[in-house]
């Protein structure tokens, strides 16, 4: 087998088997294939698109590069949620607690943030003591105790992944629906749960566009994890603004908290949407025992104390839990509406830079955040405003990029004179028997 | 101006600027580009294409990558002929004489054999003495004096063609219409001539397969040489047999001396189309007033008594021209039918393998070449022949590779038991006006 018979046959739009995809997927991440080689077959792939059999083969030579997670000693039901990333997505540090209080398993690796989203481990770490980086064998003891744990993604998980992504980024070859699918599902499925809910966003905070790329994505990853034996299905949903009010590290944990006390936002509605599909998912559930269950938890209160139960299990102080009050949070500065009107629609990413610029977010890998800094939204896409409401209030450290950040806002908050139609949260879930509009 | 957006913009099938295209091949060939890039922006280009505009830019580029040499102090019409190669091509060694004859210049840079194609540069060097590395002075001088020249190509013309052509060899970006169009014209444009006959091969021994792809090929590089302000046209010729009779080093002077001599055979008819074109394109003769000083300058015996001349220029010793029977040549072999029938097709790629095979080319760049070894056809496409019957001589030195030689010719020459239509020529001539079909 060599290289390029593999990229001619690509090149004229013919379909790899599993062994020549296995072939280039290892000798790329061993070294034997170089990256001028494996750059001119991604773009052939690009162009010429892959089949599910061959995404499937791409992602289970991926997800074999490194570490699988065997999560079979929990000896019960194992879920993941994974959201393709956007601006104050912290669904996941709710959707933990809530989840483990109706009895499954969440056992989350979750990313750091780079660029304009913010990253779950991040803002677990605004907490103080908070240790995600627990060992393979605390962080079973954990799950298997309290139901839940988040840690950050061990380093040997899918390295093809890594090299094959670092090589896309130079090379114009990302936004490939295969390359992008098979990226997310090698770690997806090397992770080793058993119940797995995509979040698939679209808008102008999110890796998609449109709502109809994120569906074509959506459904790609739900025939690879379908063929790959788990149970998993796709929520497309809306990044066209910030998904919580609260976008910052110590700020989302205080906008969590307020959704595990039952604050009925956005964020709780998305978070709920998600909650019921994936305990629908397990088989365990329909999705009207799963209402009952998921409003349950949040009323009686024990998913906030599952919460505080998971932060004080990694050694984090549960007190800023119980008590948010206690974040530090930096100098309250605010964004004005210049006129009368509505909010017609938002540059997503920009609330997102603007973070990053205050301080909250990193412009390269080795960048310190401070958790301090961040925005509350006070506007969404269709709020009615008055010339002087504030739009949303900035909390900035000593004025570090305050400008900055504030022309990013007030450029990224579109007003305009008509009332914009309703924004839902969902557009449409994908199961493994077809597409469910909203 | 940066890469990435280069390739982005020609991976969804935009037209790049000539900015562009120059700074990317200017950014390769001076390494600020990395090859990765490159071969992800060359794989966009082969699968989405490029306009004339964007293919002339490119060839404009890499052939200001290096030297231009400049045949103006000439003072006359200087004329070029590019074949695309194949088997016993040795079209040029007469062409140069001829055209010489004629009154037009040929200062011709020509390239060495490697893999089953043989060089002209390996077919001059077998005439004992003669100088293929004249300096720049001395060449013009033979120029000036002789009418013609034949040296290797310098090092310094398109060096961004080497270094593009390389990459293209192993990412599988080769056989794209405007990348081969780009490396034949940079080099041809390059090297100063003003009136230029592509001869565009196709066939089992050339590098395009079948004469549409050689059309389309053909069409884009005198497309673009218009463009430059060069008199170009391109012949379609047939490639599916050995061109020459004789194959191999001295053997192919031999068959070439026999040509000039009026053996008027497959080769010689080429050899007068070709020439009838180049010196129609000059715009000194018509088709039928070149017929009348081609067949002069050969009946009269001064294209031979020219050729002798432009050996004895360049230091080789004429009598091996005005008698060549004094060529070394290995020992005879033959190679026979196994049944009665006609010749239906020949693989001619395996012919050149089998010349390689006896050591008359070149496996790697830095092989020593046999000029001894060789075959003689004894057959060309639709020859009737019966069993015993001789099919080809083959000559070898000691034995070395003849085994596998006669196995390779063996298999290569088909016969069937119908006689195949008759093989023209050429297939078609492509002016600036035009096409026109033979």
């Amino acid at each position: 087998m060599n290289i390029i018979d593999i990229i001619e046959k690509k090149k004229v739009g013919g379909e790899l088997t599993a062994e020549q995809i296995k072939f280039f997927v290892d000798g790329f991440t061993d070294g034997t294939i170089p990256d001028y080689q494996m750059s001119a077959l991604l773009m052939a792939i690009l162009l010429n698109g892959m089949t599910d059999e061959e995404t499937f083969a791409m992602t289970d030579a991926m997800l074999h590069s490194g570490e699988v997670v065997d999560m079979s000693a929990l000896g019960g039901i194992v879920v993941d949620k994974h959201s393709t990333g956007g601006i104050g997505d912290s669904t996941t540090l709710a959707l933990a607690p809530i989840l483990a209080c109706c009895g499954v398993y969440v056992a989350k690796m979750s990313g750091r943030g780079l660029g304009f989203t913010g990253g779950t481990i991040d803002k677990l770490e605004s907490i103080p003591g908070f240790d995600t980086a627990l060992s393979e064998e605390e962080f079973f003891e954990v799950v298997k105790r309290v139901g839940c744990a988040v840690i950050g993604q061990t380093a040997n998980l899918a390295p093809a992944d890594k090299k094959i992504y670092a090589l896309r980024d130079v090379t114009g070859t990302v936004n490939s629906i295969p390359l992008i699918c098979a990226s997310i599902m090698s770690k997806k499925l090397a992770s080793g749960s058993d119940t797995i809910l995509l979040d698939v966003k679209y808008g102008s905070g999110a890796f998609m566009p449109d709502p109809e790329s994120a569906l074509e994505l959506a459904k790609k990853m739900v025939a690879i994890g379908t063929i790959a034996g788990k149970r998993i299905g796709a929520l497309i949903t809306d990044m066209q603004q910030p998904l919580s009010d609260h976008v910052g590290n110590s700020l989302e944990i205080i906008g969590i908290v307020d959704v595990l006390k039952g604050k009925k936002n956005r964020l709780y509605r998305e978070i709920r949407e998600v909650a019921l599909r994936l305990l629908a998912l397990t088989g365990k559930y329909t999705l009207q025992s799963a209402e009952e269950a998921f409003d349950s938890a949040i009323d009686s209160g024990r998913a906030l104390a599952k919460f505080a139960e998971m932060v004080r299990a990694q050694h984090g102080d549960e007190n800023y839990i119980l008590h948010p009050e206690r974040f530090e949070i930096g100098t309250r500065d605010v964004v004005v509406s210049p006129c009368d009107g509505y909010v017609t629609s938002m540059v997503a990413a920009d609330i997102g830079r603007a973070v990053t610029r205050l301080g909250g977010g990193r412009m390269t890998k080795s960048d310190e955040i401070d958790f301090s800094v961040g925005v509350i939204m006070h506007v969404a896409i269709g709020s009615k405003v008055r010339r002087g409401d504030v739009l949303c209030e900035v909390f900035h450290r000593d004025g570090k990029g305050l400008d900055e950040a504030k022309t990013l806002i007030s450029d990224a908050i579109v007003i305009g004179s008509e009332q914009p139609a309703e924004h839902k949260i969902a557009y449409a879930y994908v199961g493994k028997d077809g597409v469910e509009m909203y």
